[in-house]
């Protein structure tokens, strides 16, 4: 049998690895358009923010690993223009010219790209996006190589907040500005006050409700120029967001589902029986609302990779979805969120009720010392069901919000979450967790 | 209604508060033969390892607060000898003399007591046990007023072990003793494994296999004796475990469950209609075996006493039980458990399979340094649920284990929980998080 899967990072490698190893026999082709492959882009942030951490302690596992040691035919720089779902075939072009491959089965791993607001000026020089490696790479070069002293972050999203403290700790003055006037708009005001706060903290500079009329250079600097004011850098981070890579999927003739992700059933396949989808370029079930959304998170994509070769390889797939589970860190602060917020509760028929609630990150008797935790709780009137859960805190809050995705996915009421029996010992939190302490809360509205 | 409360702790004042709170006009009467209530027991060893910490500090509401502003009739110094079940009675003394009291309910909140073992000398002064507030303040009064260079904490379970800890961040030499010869028996070997060395990196002396002969005092040193070898100190803690106070519920033809804990079903109620027990003197329903157990923890006693006040109000309350989840902190460690272990599940006829796995803490990416995070996990082969995980690792272990907690509660199978959307980002853990790991592997043995 030959595998063909277009894209070779987290889900089209993950996918590759596990069909070549439990079939080696078949022949898996995998044709990458950049020259990367099996990277870690969560960490680009992390790299970004150490002049002299080589960007490429990033790459997860060579491509020669692939080649060599597991026998995956991987081109990297082949990019495919179409894909062909009448007669099984995908066509491209390389350095060497065109190529067309014929395949039995077909994964597109397509992967989000970055998506390119609107604004005059936005291709000059200068102004970057963040999504692959090679983003990763010019932004460190162009750091390396210019005197960068101030940076404007357009957007406001979990990755523009992590380069924005990436690029504080380099020692760079910080702009960030967005048209909206909310700061993390699905998030409970109460929580992302924290955020915002702890932002301000570090001195980078919030321009929330703005709209960015233009960029432009003058003399050696740019300017972002906003309905209120006019920011000046030596650097802009372009961070509105990302789309899903869909459009081969798409001139193919596939069903596309939320956000023009690829629609994939539980098994990863998409609307024709050769052909799956896995990745950021995928839409997923969601656990909660049981319908399409499309949430890209590396779990989900080494997940669905997973699935995907299993299915090929004659198992029993059947994912369930994504619960929405993030998390991410802004200097001191680590905020996290999982299911559905109220808004999205709402629009999916559920009559969501919630709580604010501030408890502690450990016991005062531990040392005396304790932070503050936010936490913001949602369950459903008519059922009962918990919905979605947000918390904001410093060290020890991240973690906790895995016992609220496990009740997601448990499908489990508020009355049966609020029983469990989590951890307590002075080092790690007070008597009732913070999740409880809210669920006990929740539990009086519903 | 008159409710009558024995003991004043956790149980006890969770239930009085609760209960009084709700219905006003009630008479509320708690019996507490110590001169303490409300404290955090579990802060003790933190405490103790600071010498210019108060040990009051522990109190987390005084009697007066209780007396004046939740209107309770707060007794302290009362120590009650006898339950009558037939006449709805309690007799005991106090300073004034003996009193006896009528109840319409009553609820048992004695807690439980250190386990004095059965050796000579062990009744010495400068050999002491810790379980409740009074016993916090007579070491801490001890070490202040005494030479302490050397200890020996015969015992090594969590309490012996937080101690350790406590009395080497004073300076003090510390030796453990236990006549067992693993560390601690309920976890797997590799996982205790770290905990042995983490205790000898910070020089703690273990002398696990040992039988204690003796206890004695030799001039101004105290010599605890052990089969291999004489140990000698200035002051020895008696750690090896608690027994529930169940005599009087005992004596009053009350049944008792696992460990002589007194038998309550999931109202909290003992075999007598009127008669209540909740906290460290009750047993409770495991939500894996479904059976009765007796594990003492903070959470279930706030969360019993609550359910007491429920029921006495006339609402539903059907109390699940517990996972037997505990975490705690030994030196850089943190350790983790919930649910059965193999010795357990095999006899409660379950077909446990596990593995153990080694994991990490952060992505290499964030900071580059990582440290291990080992998971132990189990799984029933022929329903294929999850049993319990155990894990020990550094910052970032704990709290992770509640993810498995909560699936222990949900009665989840391994192969849904490894579906389960947990946190990802690269300060918080590796993509597929220790436990997804873990239960990746053990789905392979199910």
């Amino acid at each position: 049998m030959r595998m063909v899967i277009i894209g070779g990072d987290a889900a089209g490698m993950s996918a590759a690895s596990r069909f070549k190893r439990k079939a080696p026999d078949s022949e898996v082709i995998v044709l990458e358009q950049t020259q990367d492959v099996s990277y870690s882009a969560c960490g680009m942030p992390y790299n970004i923010a150490v002049p002299d951490r080589d960007i490429n302690d990033l790459v997860v596992r060579s491509a020669q690993i692939f080649r060599d040691k597991m026998d995956i035919d991987l081109r990297l720089g082949h990019r495919v223009t179409a894909i062909d779902p009448h007669s099984n075939n995908v066509s491209g072009e390389s350095e060497r010219g065109t190529f067309e491959l014929d395949f039995d089965k077909l994964l597109i791993a397509t992967g989000a790209s970055p998506i390119v607001p609107d604004i005059p000026g936005i291709d000059l020089p200068g102004i970057m996006p963040l999504k692959n490696l090679e983003h990763g790479r010019e932004i460190k070069q162009y750091l390396a190589r210019n005197a960068v002293n101030r940076a404007v972050i357009i957007g406001m999203g979990y990755i523009a907040l992590e380069m924005a403290e990436a690029l504080r700790e380099r020692g760079i003055e910080v702009a960030m500005v967005k048209p909206r006037p909310q700061l993390l708009p699905w998030m409970a005001p109460a929580l992302s006050e924290m955020v915002k706060n702890e932002l301000q903290a570090h001195d980078v500079q919030l321009h929330a409700g703005e709209t960015i009329e233009s960029v432009s250079v003058s003399g050696s600097d740019m300017e972002v120029v906003t309905s209120s004011t006019i920011l000046s850098a030596d650097f802009v981070l372009c961070a509105v967001g990302v789309k899903p890579n869909s459009e081969l999927a798409a001139q193919a003739g596939l069903d596309l589902g939320p956000h023009q992700a690829i629609a994939v059933d539980r098994t990863m396949r998409t609307s024709h029986p050769d052909i799956y989808a896995a990745g950021d370029c995928a839409d997923a079930f969601h656990v909660v609302s049981k319908e399409r959304t499309w949430i890209p998170l590396a779990l989900r994509a080494n997940r669905a990779g997973w699935a995907v070769a299993d299915h090929l390889l004659g198992r029993e797939v059947d994912i369930p979805g994504v619960a929405g589970t993030a998390v991410f860190k802004v200097f001191g602060l680590e905020v996290a969120t999982t299911g559905l917020n109220e808004q999205e509760a709402v629009a999916h028929g559920f009559e969501p009720r919630s709580v604010n609630i501030e408890s502690i990150n450990q016991a005062h008797s531990f040392q005396g010392r304790t932070e503050p935790i936010k936490v913001h709780l949602i369950g459903d009137a008519r059922s009962g069901r918990l919905l979605g859960a947000q918390m904001v805190g410093r060290q020890g809050t991240a973690l906790r919000i895995n016992a609220a995705a496990v009740a997601l996915s448990a499908e489990m009421s508020v009355d049966a979450f609020v029983q469990c029996d989590l951890a307590y010992a002075p080092p790690f939190g007070p008597v009732w967790d913070p999740l409880l302490t809210a669920a006990n809360q929740l539990l009086k509205k519903l």
